[in-house]
């Protein structure tokens, strides 16, 4: 089926990409796998803008113009969907982004960071999360990726009255 | 004495290889330091599969032909150790592999993954834990060093009886 | 102003370059963003002795050789850097150095780790906490970044008389 | 005077740096030396928004999030400082951005594009001229030189009324 | 509609991939904007002779021979995809080949100029424009562009009977 | 014959060494060929002090240290060899040097700016053309090939008396 | 027709990609030329477990987890792929594996000796031929190319009764 | 003596270029030692057209214009050459190019694989023999030679009336 | 036992590293798999002189100066190890060096030639085989590895009286 | 003080920047320390025309262009402070330039060659010492560092009348 | 015997590693070959802390913390070996270490500079001679080499009673 | 003159290539210049076995094979020039090769080594001078340049009978 192939819309939480889980709650504590934007139905590894909702896209600032987009697409699409994905899991959960205490972002070249930083920026409206950033030389599972993000999340019960 | 030189069948835990600490535990959590394959008592690092337990070596794949195993023998071998580190260090404090709720795991070449990863599975036989995978272009003491792996461990107090 | 540009001395704890929180706290634990030799006020990257307290480099092996000094003289400026910036914060949230738990520590050249271990001695003098070291193509936000480190602190509630 | 050290505001004309003519009129045409963004009285190279006019700066996308200017600061800061140079030039002449035909615009890193077709767009607001870009190894005259744009213009004589 | 996705024996002029004229003319000139093997309506890459229409790929010398066809193959297709534009674009304009003054020719590859100039010929059978002929380090959009051409056309007034 | 080998003194102009040609006069306007140091009779490259007019070489700076002008004889050479071609061609179409309006100088090396802009000094005593200089890859035919200058001339007619 | 684009299951003998034979017979002695993992009818290359026959995929190794597969894949696939080839030609000629005297067996990457050695022992459950293997820096057609092996077969007329 | 400097229609076979046989009969077959361009009399590498005979020259593609000579020369000259030696030794011992059987053929850069086949092709305008091909990074005896053919012949006694 | 890892004095025939035959006899042809410079029973890869016999040692050329011999040891070693084991293997099937037929020798550095030519000339002092020599990147099992030759014997049964 | 930060006509003699004799006295030799281009009291290092004497940056050639001087001022600014060092040093000790008997130049880049030459003339108009010249992969202090300077004196006592 | 690979605590002068003299008395003079750290006796280099004295290593600065200790050993204990060496042959011939004059420092990093400095101190407590320091990209006998000293003393008869 | 171009048997001493004395005298010492491998008439430089007089290529190792002259002709035509030149030189001013009291020998390729050493032996039967060798990264006057030597001789003058 086609819509196999298609990552945009997916309900889908973050899921890993090999034998290990997408997520393990530790007391109040969720620690995520590192998230990259591969569709994990299809293995589809998000490239540019073209792979991820139009409506993303348009919001993340694709401009139409050929040359821009096939330079800035790669990077502005896998922030969006990696953040997005990151997301779709916390809120499966029960939390929200507001809940996420701290990023630890690998990229593999820095000279992405002002591309990632705006679309970081519609996901923490506020301030982010504590955060380090470093380049790395690679990620799984192939060159095509470029950014890798681990979230921390703390989401104690919450007591009704 | 020899077997000061000798990794394999070491009771010993995972202990780092400069002045701080193997592991720290805080509230419910325990925290390992990165783990590498270097023998703590002796320095010996690996290598191969003649560094480490026979029948650990054939367990994870030893196929008696040398320019095979001379290729596959580091990664596999160092895997073994790392994660066999881990365990040792888990059950020294009373917890087991499935306590583990965390890894980071930095390697020096992605293309070794499939080998780590066959490894893995031995310790985790249902689904590994949440995890981060990045390649990284040195680990501590030298070249040699192909896979380090850090882990967040979750020991809540048990009520007894 | 001058002192503007001067990170010397400044009782300022770790700020972050970007719009993401300098440290989170989550239940007993605060987790701090990933700390480099930047001074948050002016931008000013440390790149060695010279751009940090003249009593602090004294300390950590300022010789007063100039080729010496201009050799290991950022590396060892910056691990002093970083770490001082880590009490500071730690300090200011009613901790100590000692509350510390982890520490992942990147660096762009682990030759420079004999530099950094000698001054981390510095700011733990017994034993440091379970540790972690690799080391990255990249930092932010330039390539004169040697060192960067992520804390992990455990501060419960102290429960008074 | 301080002032020679600061292009901003400057109203001078694009001036080469070396022996050559900034421009030469020939019949109708007038053909522009490459420009780049070295300030020609002070000899200061633009190296970041600090380098240009504040108001530019904050135009073009200055965000005030220390990693992020500091990594899209440079060709930003070039892109509008080499384009308004040319509007400068042309304007000294009796013409206008409408007048140019033709630019050659050399990179040495075509990554930097969609940062600088943000910029020319401010400049040509409609439809930017015939327009030719490549990738080159260097420029004049260090390797901080992000860009230099070649332009023609069109200037016949208006007959009066 | 899957004929969107094939540029061979489109009618198009050459049109520029950005927001820029794809020519301007100025007094009896034209400067074309330079041209690459892309379609301006779908984006498609002349990567082949399957990117171009049978009849050409066979006149500028397909062999039928897998190796090497997908070795000769990319740069023959781009050659005569971007002179054909170039001669499309001029004859939009009530010009032919002929009216053509100048070429100036970026390669990416030098070693691939003898395939070139194979099908200059076929466009230029008598003597080519006058000519400049450089290797660059790369070329908008991607890494698969092996050629970039820019025209310069002299088109007087034809004064009629 | 010897003299076939030997391009000092030689009264051509300068000609392709493909079928193109060395230039189109297009209106009032003349566009020559990129110009590189090949003698176009006989192909030899231009390769050093050797290689020109001794008197030319005595006059744009042999030392007659053998170590220093094998290092600055091939910039040197060729820079003088490619204006000269220039000169030529100008001054058989009934120009003269003043008449060049625009240069586009390439280099292989931009470190040879000095050496080049000392002997364009000879050729242009008062002021350059309008001048873009950037350094490429590489130029055809070979290796050796240091620099490449494309001129644009403007030679209206000239009303008699 | 879907299936010319599926090399799985094909009946066909290794058939080179150029206009020579895909095997000689001389005397006793059949000479197969270098065979690729390149489906001959569509030109189509192995480049993973999707290229071959499933039975065949998980014959050799697929596991279903997305990052390893992707990683050991192409060369498990190609290996598989060559050998199989070989096998295919060798029948069509009325030999058998166990004919196959020498094989030269060219690498890419000679890290990827294990995987190959794993699927070779199916091809020869016993000992494999007399064998030479080296590394070398390309094969035709493409860079996905990781290996190439060339055969020798001796199949002398039987006898019958 | 000139003609001692000169390749061109010498009636040599291929003879190495070491204390090594050029060939060795064993049974009904020839092996030869791989073939470079080296005139085995005066160890003159083959560089260009101008180092083979003319008439061969212009049969395998000469143009006449120099930058494109200079660079299809090498390989298709070498090509010739080779091809031409392992002909004239193969005669010399009474077969004839059809009686080769096998062709092992090393290339310093398959982008020239195009050139040689269709030199190749004159050779063998039938089919070629059974053929490996790899890209190798060096050959005997300079880093000019470009390639090496290995050749295996086979001759049965013929049997006569 | 030590003499395990001695390879000096080994009647032992070339036995390959892997599951492979170290030869195969075909008809009147005996087929050698490469050899390299390792002990089949030990895996001792040969380094340099100390690792063959004294009296093979001497008679290659060691000179007893520490810097020469740590330079040419290597390669001397290797080729005087490599050779003779394929005399043994030879003479353990009733044949003598006179019998091979052909070499196909793999060198990982061609300037290593003329160590590898005096060696050779020991072992066939009159006139070597038909020969084959390239450098390839890489051999197997590791980067110590420094020449691989493949042998071809034919040995046709002597008719006694 | 800010003439601290003037290398400009300092009367000082040639200082190492460690601690290490500027030169020894040994019989009638004197043995001169490396000399580099930084300023003793100050640790400014000479990076172009700016930091030296305006009256030699005139003699040994500053052109005024700016890109020419960018390109050229280094090498030369730095041969002159090195050269005048060493005279300085030498008339302290009571010597003169024709004392010195021997030089040992180290280079970063032999390109340079021609520069240092024409500045050497200036301090040995007839004819220099005994002279080495080497390139060098780095200098201390830092990569600014383009020259070093060893110079070996003979000053016998000179007896009075 | 064992204590032949022992280099510690060896009473033996730096003797040369191959055919030439360790030093040379010329008049007062006496000039030392270049030394560096390899044990003359057994060609053992060496490597780290565990090659030299015990005492002396702790003198050095040996931490105990392995992965300190492995990264600073090497060119902490060359350094002292080297100049211990040096130290050692001054004695043999009846000087002492201030009678040594010049040193020529060759290094194969300078970033090893500090660690170098501070042993040197230790055998030149007040100030050390005459010195250049250059990188350079090898020396004798291995890779393994990071420092070679070249000495030159001077020791006058001494005359008195 | 033919002979001009010929450095083989010239009785001149060392010259060096530029401004500066072949050697000075001071007291007793002579101090040579660097001496490389080219003719001080002609500029010839020694490439080969045939740039040197036969007599000595014999003595030296010319082995009459092409692939293996080639291979080590440069390094041991080289050696031989540059220490015969030495062997003039010092003969020139009354002394002999055992006045050389010290080499510093600095290579391109320290792989060279074995073969210097050789020739060198011819030079010095019994022991060779005080002795440095480095490798440095290049000398002048180009790229061919293998080796560079400067001695240093004593040579007190002889008091008569």
């Amino acid at each position: 089926m086609a819509t196999l192939r298609d990552p945009r819309g997916s309900p889908d939480i973050a899921q890993p990409l090999a034998r290990y889980a997408p997520y393990r709650r530790a007391g109040d504590f969720i620690f995520l796998s590192g998230v990259i934007a591969v569709h994990p139905a299809t293995g589809l590894i998000v490239r540019g803008f073209d792979d991820i909702d139009p409506t993303a896209a348009a919001l993340i600032g694709r401009t139409g113009e050929f040359s821009v987009d096939i330079k800035q697409g790669p990077i502005l699409a896998q922030s969006w969907y990696v953040l997005d994905s990151i997301r779709r899991t916390v809120e499966s959960i029960g939390g929200q982004m507001g809940d996420v205490q701290k990023l630890v972002q690998y990229f593999k070249n820095l000279d992405h960071f002002p591309y990632y930083s705006s679309v970081r920026r519609l996901f923490f409206p506020d301030i982010a999360p504590a955060s380090t950033v470093v380049q790395v030389s690679a990620m799984l599972p192939t060159e095509d990726i470029l950014i890798e993000v681990e979230a921390t999340v703390f989401l104690p019960p919450t007591t009704g009255v």
